[in-house]
């Protein structure tokens, strides 16, 4: 059972031991009631999605649970949630547990999507999994074989919030030069605006997309954009690629994986970007073999927050190491 | 056995399973010399350093080698070597195993260093260790439970690389704003000459040990200066720890490790350097709870390459985990 938590939606799913989705129920999370009434949402979720499943209790192996904000994965308390605010000092596996009489786990999104792909999608038998998932926000998972990294309470692999440029943008972590803050959507968004109002008379598709206001400029548009052509977008998309690259080598200095696989909505931008981090990633990094790792497309996009919640009870596979 | 190659000296030691040096023999390396020249110097100060610890062959229980230079730690290949021209994909432990029928493991230094300081030194007990050497260059080395962590081809680690500023000054590996630009000896000596210079009637007692002239100026004497109340040199440490604090934030965010480990040269500047390192690092972390990782200064300086090498077979403890 993978359960994904949140501010916006509580999705849960009954998942095999192959990775396929069984069945799946969503709802909207009511993230300013109350801790109980969040936790009955919970509760009501699982147990339509064991409905729909057509299985009982007894068929599932664990309960996967992946949550925002500081967790400890070790002791699953999750300490407060932005989006959740009822929900402080939250011992939610041990709750799920009580409930339910079946192990239950407290992961981070980035962390459980990277052992997911570890597991089951574009890494499959790679020793050292790089996750990196580009969205709202940049989030990072460390797989080694088959487990994650945790370090001293499950907080490592907070690798969105490396910076680049301790000078640079301010980044909504209140640091400056984060990854976060040049490569994730708003921070490519913002780009954008920025550029076209440093250039007086902009020409880009961009503007026809957004009724000429910069407001509204999304990555999505930005990539449409580029596909039919547009130099100002593609540009834009270069630079986010050299800025994810940069980052890149700095991560590839430090853990050298097999293999560094990109998820989250910006990287569904596709080729244009996946090459210009190719491309810039090995002169940033001092190891003389960066080139030859691989950097690819997640493979499991949609649902990827209940694949792996439920892969945190998957049993894990002898590694035979790819390279 | 442990074997330190550098490009200036070979120093070899025979090491008990405490980690006490039994014997040591030092000889000045005939880097320009034909490989088997300098071969023959390994085998020769292994033979002297054996017959001094009044030992035979059968006492040891393996040949730990760290050398210079890009290696690979799996194949035990050593594929050139910046200060010892001769060597170009050398087989080394190979050879000495061929040479003296024991079992014989190449490493780089920070990694070596890194795991005595792990098994024998300051981070006795703890599960994720981040050892950090600061002399000439900057070295990491990452172990986990008593084991280094080597990535894909042995070359993870190489946290000296890691940018803080992708438009910062230039490194000697030709990035820019590697931490080593910024906080290695020649870096801390490099600021103290730019700053002299920016100030045109700079006070400082640094000019005092340096006969007047700037180029003189190294580390040493920076922390002596500042050791007197020198005004200029406190700043100039204050502003080392700070750009180790923000770098070893990074370091955090991707590995949070429970201790960090402090070696080389310019750590022995000692408590000024250390509490600006303390004092600086938790506010680039986004980890909540970087404050209790403990920044402390290696115990293991003399001798930490043999040591280091030596540990290299040297029984694994088990991890009885400190926090």
């Amino acid at each position: 059972m993978g359960v994904d938590i949140g501010g916006t939606k509580i999705a849960t799913g009954l998942v095999d031991l192959n990775c396929n989705l069984l069945a799946k129920v969503e709802v909207p999370t009511l993230a300013k009631e109350a801790s109980e009434i969040i936790l009955g949402q919970v509760y009501k979720s699982i147990d339509e999605t064991i409905k729909e499943g057509h299985c009982t209790r007894e068929d599932i192996s664990g309960i996967g649970v992946i949550a925002p904000g500081p967790l400890n994965r070790y002791t699953g308390v999750i300490f407060h949630s932005p989006n959740i605010p009822a929900w402080r000092n939250l011992p939610l596996p041990q709750l799920l547990t009580e409930h339910y009489r079946l192990p239950a786990i407290l992961e981070n999104d980035a962390n459980a999507a990277g052992l997911a792909e570890a597991l089951f999608g574009a890494a499959v038998g790679y020793k050292y999994v790089l996750y990196v998932t580009v969205s709202t926000g940049i989030g990072t998972g460390i797989i080694i074989e088959g487990e994650i990294y945790h370090g001293r309470t499950g907080m490592a692999a907070e690798g969105g919030h490396l910076t680049i440029n301790f000078q640079g943008p301010r980044c909504g972590c209140e640091r400056r030069g984060c990854i976060e803050a040049y490569a994730a959507g708003p921070a490519l968004a913002r780009r954008a605006k920025e550029k076209m109002i440093a250039s007086s008379h902009p020409s880009s598709k961009i503007l026809d997309y957004t009724d000429g206001d910069i407001e509204k400029i999304t990555p999505r548009i930005i990539a449409r954009a580029a596909e039919e052509g547009d130099d100002f977008s593609r540009e834009l998309i270069r630079e986010t690629g050299e800025y994810l690259g940069i980052w890149l080598g700095g991560m590839v200095n430090v853990l050298e994986p097999d293999i560094i696989v990109i998820g989250g909505g910006v990287s569904l931008i596709g080729e244009a970007l996946f090459n210009s981090i190719r491309e810039t990633m090995p002169n940033y990094s001092i190891n003389p073999f960066a080139q030859e790792i691989h950097i690819v497309p997640a493979k499991l996009q949609t649902d990827v927050g209940i694949l792996g919640a439920a892969a945190l009870h998957m049993p894990r596979p002898e590694i035979k190491r790819r390279t």
